[in-house]
């Protein structure tokens, strides 16, 4: 199985900034990126739905034999990953829930943190828990910023409109003066600036690209299936037409991707 | 035939504008609605994908014995009309394309006419297509506003926010100075003010649930489907869980929807 490929499973582009830090640190794996285009976004829709269409997808990448998969969608890892473990017992199965509270908890061991996700990961409490597993004593605030997601995907991450949307969520946060700001929705980090501008100074923005591509290498390294060799490559897979997905990815991914390796499949 | 539910589709909760203006034109009649909850929004979605889906979700109302189909959602108007006329061929199927084309050319019989839509809308061209088919003279203007439908489901229909995303989309238009401007997407109507006071003075902004209701009349009176007598009702389909359905709807129909009255179905 070394040589199989690490499976990522996101509902749609967002995921692209967990397999850009995964691929920076693993350069000798392989990667099958599966984003469920046609049902996005999951942060709006309930968690057993957002459940039952990660089950399905997980199938996906499992049935073309990944060797570990990521669950890069942060309202997924949030609602669905006892579902998804207890679906693929045979794989590691890594969420970015935990490794983003990890990063948190370094980040500012006293608190208190904010959270900032979608609506579905606020309100299953996710990161709370996670961050309380880890320093019970720590204060936790959570907001949900569901106009973030569309913002990054029309490629409007900086300018008036993103930082007037951005003090509009976080002028309660920030006069709670967090040491700490989780971006919980893989789609924060495209606007890292106006969030960074509208929380003010001393305030740690982390987000779990880059903890959650450490826990995949740990994970790989103690069971020996860190990959030795072989010439590395990058799939897609989209439930919708690839072109806005091709179009989209960019932002996310940091360069294009060409719409002829993106495979359209059908999860239904 | 006759006490038939009017069976009304849409991708999830902006089609009760639609649902608004039937029930008030025609109070006798009773609503079957579905909203796809579970796969919103359509507006993103390849044309394929929303036909695909528009064809299964009036595969279920169709199954309830409705006697007439309106599409109140206008990304499913604009690309899958045919394939519902086709899949649904013994009764009548009503889009709000047609209908909104019609209330714009009234409206504005020289033109310029302005539509805002959704991006698959947009890019489909349903709208400058059934504009040219009642006036080929007239000029159309089309822009997307896809930040339109999380601002008005998060109910931000007016303050600074919604004031700001209405100048980024119709800076441009309003200096082509239309004499009409089409409120391409049933999520619209909610951010009238905010989308009138970014166009200035002089432009009718028209939208397609009202002569949407009068075609259905028109239509129930032609087939003599009209009907005289029995108790009124509303009920609602959802392909996600009821509760978020029945807090956004408030801000579409203008009254609160029992969660109760909410019944979840699976379409896949």
């Amino acid at each position: 199985m070394k040589d199989a490929a690490i499976g990522i499973f996101d509902s749609g582009v967002g995921g692209l900034t967990v397999l850009r830090a995964l691929a920076e640190r693993l350069p000798g794996e392989s990667f099958l990126y599966l984003g469920d285009t046609a049902r996005l976004p999951y942060g709006t829709k309930s968690a057993e739905t957002v459940s039952r269409y990660a089950v399905q997808a997980a199938a996906a990448l499992v049935k073309r034999r990944v060797k570990l998969l990521v669950i890069a969608c942060n309202t997924a890892s949030a609602v669905a990953l006892p579902a998804l473990q207890a679906a693929f017992a045979d794989i590691p199965v890594i969420g970015v829930v935990a490794p983003g509270a990890q990063a948190a908890v370094e980040a500012a061991p006293d608190g208190p943190i904010a959270v900032i996700a979608t609506e579905g990961t606020v309100r299953g409490g996710a990161y709370a828990r996670a961050i309380h597993a880890r320093a019970p004593h720590i204060e936790v605030l959570q907001q949900a910023c569901p106009l973030f997601v569309p913002l990054a995907e029309e490629g409007l991450t900086d300018g008036d409109l993103a930082a007037a949307v951005a003090r509009h969520y976080l002028e309660q946060m920030r006069k709670a003066a967090p040491k700490c700001l989780v971006l919980g929705c893989t789609h924060f980090p495209a606007l890292k600036a106006v969030i960074a501008s509208a929380m003010g100074p001393g305030v740690a923005l982390v987000d779990s690209a880059a903890t959650t591509a450490m826990a995949v290498e740990r994970q790989l390294k103690s069971s020996g299936a860190l990959r030795d060799g072989g010439a590395p490559a990058i799939q897609f897979l989209v439930t919708d037409a690839p072109d806005r997905f091709a179009r989209v990815s960019r932002i996310f991914l940091g360069a294009p991707v060409d719409p002829g390796a993106v495979e359209p499949i059908d999860l239904q």
